[in-house]
């Protein structure tokens, strides 16, 4: 079998990609041989804006269908691979989209929101992220949030979530968790990166790492290539066992400068928490979502065998998301009580 | 064929509940031999309460699944009628729940919105309500709000517009539109209910025509029966013709003095605009939707044939309904734009 055939034969999930979006990245995803992605729609946006963002991405879905698909499944993301589409699964990089209202929540799985990081880089009602000074842990909020995220099946991402907070919602949650986008701290010390023990903690509840490809949390930098890509897997796969881990590229293909300085501040418009500047570094190769077989290449010539290198490009994130994703069940209904109707104030 | 198997065989349609909605109300759907209803969840609702009533809806489906489901397309309501549950199509009596963003639109179709009625009462965005002085027609934003709705395959409602705006939406529709629960200004000239002229031209277009069992719209008002409302639906059906009316009850069940102070202001807390003090009086026999068997009853006591009864209590609006709720086939892309993302302000 030729490498090209392995890439293009495999089942090749991306755990998360914050594209500008536009059909010339869809073209990319697809050129790029990508089955299916988790794309980002909510970083600082609230319940209104979030919908919005929804709502384009459902006309995209229309205008593109060509090669673009939603994909609320597994099983949709299989079909995605058969029909030469991308399967798009959208996703949340801050728990902010139902704003403060709990009861918001199911309205999002049932319209293809498949991931919720519970914070991004900050403190939200739910808990605190990794660039805050003091780390307060998970809230009440955050509980019922997690509880509510497990019953409906929407996978829990840590990536940018901080170390306590992250370590409490582990616990509290009756699914596994994702990072779904991270480097490991045993190769460069970066606020974003984690350590073996936070790699091995996720993994021991039967949860995920998403292996990111992002230059500034590697330690060549701007310089990085394909290889030190490969040295991140090779060390991440030795930390946590080669059936736990997959791709996250974090991939900002076609993003501006005005979106990396809306990013790096508290909710978009406050304190400047990423102390960076200008758009960030990328990896050689993958300048966009087209490059991706160059990371299949790589695996290959590194000996890795097949069957691992097709985990680790889409099998084993669709092993996880198969369990994560499923609803409970339904429960019965209670007593006779009279339902609240209406939003209405009276 | 004994006359409540006449009834309890049919698939029954109501074309217009408005019930507070608890547990009873939907024992009460169920006893009555409901198999399907257009309910109201937006009447002064913006955007966001619309869309918590949907969730509440969400978690109704799950607490009270052995009694209603979600229904989204015809053979959903069919499916229900096998599961002996009744099938809940959500309805908008007003276009506010876009709040001024006709990109929303279709979110609300993916959720369950199987219905909007254009304007309730008063002046929107879109057009005029039928208790306004001046009637200033159908806006260039309700031509772009009928042209989404059509495109989607969400029914257009006119019960509770004004003359000139209907008419002129009627004509700008590409699909059938539907008066969903009105009665006949022939029988008694109230602004609500709808002259011949009104029901010929709708249904000249294919469109649909719901008699309603809403007393105050009837000569007999409070002291209304079962026999005035037959007397009605047999008025209608002389206009109209059997094939293109159905029974869209208005049922209030349920409902305390404080909802109907809230729907008569203009937006809620606006000018009062429909003259009247406490609830609204029912017709005898219809207190709650447990009563529907009654109109079954009285249909076969006035000698109609089974087909016209089946048709009027709900064959009818399902072949309505297939043509309406078929969303258009979905566009080409179009050029290498870049996709406009995220509703940031940068």
């Amino acid at each position: 079998m030729s490498e090209t055939t392995l890439h293009e034969s495999a089942v090749v999930f991306d755990g998360l990609v914050v594209a500008q979006w536009s059909r010339r990245t869809f073209e990319h995803m697809k050129e790029g041989g990508l089955t299916g992605a988790n794309c980002t729609i909510c970083i600082w946006e609230g319940f209104r804006d979030t919908m919005t963002n929804i709502a384009l991405w459902r006309r995209w879905f229309d205008e593109h269908s060509d090669l673009i698909m939603p994909a609320h499944t597994v099983a949709d993301i299989r079909r995605a691979k058969t029909l030469g589409k991308v399967g798009i699964v959208l996703g949340w990089q801050n728990s902010c989209g139902i704003d403060d209202d709990i009861r918001l929540l199911p309205l999002f799985k049932d319209l293809g929101v498949g991931f919720i990081q519970l914070t991004y880089n900050t403190q939200n009602y739910v808990g605190t992220g990794c660039w805050e000074d003091r780390d307060s842990g998970l809230s009440s909020f955050g509980r019922h949030f997690i509880a509510e995220a497990n019953r409906l099946g929407i996978a829990i991402d840590l990536s940018h979530v901080a170390s306590r907070t992250a370590s409490e919602a582990i616990a509290a949650s009756t699914k596994p968790c994702a990072y779904t986008h991270v480097c490991p701290a045993g190769l460069y010390a970066h606020p974003r990166n984690k350590t073996d023990a936070q790699l091995r903690e996720i993994v021991d509840r039967g949860g995920f790492v998403g292996m990111a490809t992002y230059a500034p949390f590697m330690r060549s930098g701007a310089a990085s290539t394909i290889e030190d890509c490969i040295d991140t897997f090779e060390y991440v796969l030795n930390v946590c066992g080669e059936e736990n881990v997959g791709v996250g590229t974090d991939s900002t293909e076609g993003q501006d400068e005005a979106f990396f300085e809306w990013i790096r501040k508290d909710k978009g418009t406050g304190r400047q928490m990423v102390p960076a500047k200008g758009k960030a570094a990328v990896v050689k190769g993958l300048e966009t979502l087209a490059g991706y077989p160059s990371l299949t290449r790589a695996m290959e010539r590194r000996g890795w065998p097949e069957r691992r290198i097709r985990g680790v490009l889409g099998e084993n994130w669709l092993r996880f998301l198969d369990e994560v994703w499923r609803p409970a069940p339904a429960k019965a209904h209670g007593d006779d009580q009279i339902i609240q109707q209406f939003a209405r104030q009276p």
